[in-house]
């Protein structure tokens, strides 16, 4: 283990301090899936849409998963990190399995399930108070619709898209696809209010679809009295935006306070959404 | 270990029989490169095209790597695999190391190196010497300049490719780009023979600039007496080429005597390209 990297426990295929094979297919290809949960004292938020994600994942990549073991699982290693952390992320690796060498799939192989449980991450609270600043960045996405929206484990552009900045005051960048449409943050999904109308963008071609993203869709009209438009958005619509903010799974929602040179207000239906998405955390 | 699954050596950072981090980040994102050397006598062929390929990539992705390291590493490795088969395959991973959750790199991240040693598959050697049934893949590659020709670990569309099929009988599979242009195979790199021209297509877009492509091409015109234009190949040029093989650095060169449901036979260009290689790995 490197010098640095904190210690926290891991689970393979349900045992606890196992390693990981040389040849599973999740190293040798990034042929997996993953999920990133927040858990609190009540359990894992958003885990019937954590499960939901994986499910389709599992479905598009055509890798075997047993629902019921990974929820006990699941439960086991929030327990157990609940006595490390009161709050805390639990991150799940499903891979295709341990293969030989080369693509084709062996047939008989069973997925692998990893489990690792570490603490909250550190950013500073006003990054939700008052707002981050966010920049957008060089990297275009590339376009696969068989790949659109899964949570998979090829994520070699986030990876050189979050090596653009250095800058610990800015929070995120936001990714275009190959013809300079916005389509999410490197680690987060974006959302936009302009002209009345509450927008995402479409997951249809290269980003994830993320869980908050989903749940935030699914109670606008709840949480602010009005619906998403999931739509396709050019670069312009944010630059004009009257509010812009981020979500995830474990930050929550990040209202969006300065978007490269320009500056915004934490709007009304940011504030809302976020307030709401804070209750869901306990707080 | 999965049942079924041949045990062979496995080395990393130098140790002999250690495991992978859970941590590592090649598994989290594929966020690493890899090479696959076939070794004989005389040791890892083409050695320093593999590490020159390793080191374009590690310089696109910024990895730090240090050769003479790798080359000590190899060395012993194959010196070991020698034991267990006078021929074999070495497979190196090159990882950007174990990282805290999350896409940024961590100040101070060392790469993880991964040696494993296997046998030569197991292909009919009338592949080599009539040539092989190829099929033309449905999935489409995604487009990105700055990970074109890299052999990283993201590589999920050939996993998904290579689905495709079952048949023992079908070798290969060509893949396209997004505008239906053909790149490469699965997992070779493809030439084609007409008009009196030698082709292969470019690799800019998509697609892993293979060693054995670059070989062939550095030495075409002592091996045959003319030179390969690497350019953009449209599906209808395989469809009426004269002469199709492929190629890579474990196999070889593999003829196609059937492209989807056209027979080809095996010309003079491809067969003396396939002897000269041959010759190469000592044949």
């Amino acid at each position: 283990m490197q010098a640095g990297i904190t210690a926290s426990p891991v689970w393979i295929n349900g045992e606890r301090g196992a390693s990981p094979d040389a040849r599973d297919r999740g190293l040798a290809f990034g042929d997996g899936l993953f999920e990133t949960m927040r858990f609190g004292p009540s359990g894992v938020y958003l885990l019937e849409y954590h499960l939901r994600r994986l499910e389709f994942g599992a479905s598009r990549l055509r890798i075997s998963l047993d629902p019921s073991l990974l929820r006990t699982e699941i439960g086991a290693a929030v327990e157990s990190g609940r006595e490390l952390f009161p709050e805390g992320v639990i991150k799940l690796i499903l891979t295709r399995g341990v293969g030989q060498r080369g693509y084709k799939v062996s047939p008989g192989i069973t997925s692998t399930r990893i489990l690792m449980v570490s603490a909250l991450p550190a950013n500073p609270p006003e990054w939700s108070a008052e707002g981050v600043s966010v920049r957008f960045c060089d990297m275009r996405m590339g376009a696969n619709s068989v790949l659109a929206g899964v949570k998979h484990l090829n994520r070699l552009e986030q990876v050189l898209a979050r090596l653009e900045w250095d800058d610990p005051a800015i929070a995120e960048g936001l990714l275009a696809d190959a013809r300079g449409r916005i389509v999410e943050g490197v680690a987060t999904n974006v959302f936009l209010v302009s002209g009345g109308r509450i927008l995402t963008p479409v997951i249809d071609t290269c980003g994830i679809a993320g869980v908050m993203r989903q749940y935030i869709i699914d109670k606008a009209p709840e949480m602010v009295g009005q619906g998403v438009d999931v739509t396709s958005c050019e670069k312009g619509m944010f630059t004009g935006a009257r509010e812009i903010f981020l979500c995830n799974s474990v930050v929550g929602v990040w209202p969006v306070a300065r978007l490269a040179e320009r500056k915004l207000q934490v709007g009304a239906v940011t504030r809302k959404i976020r307030d709401h998405v804070a209750r869901l955390f306990g707080a």
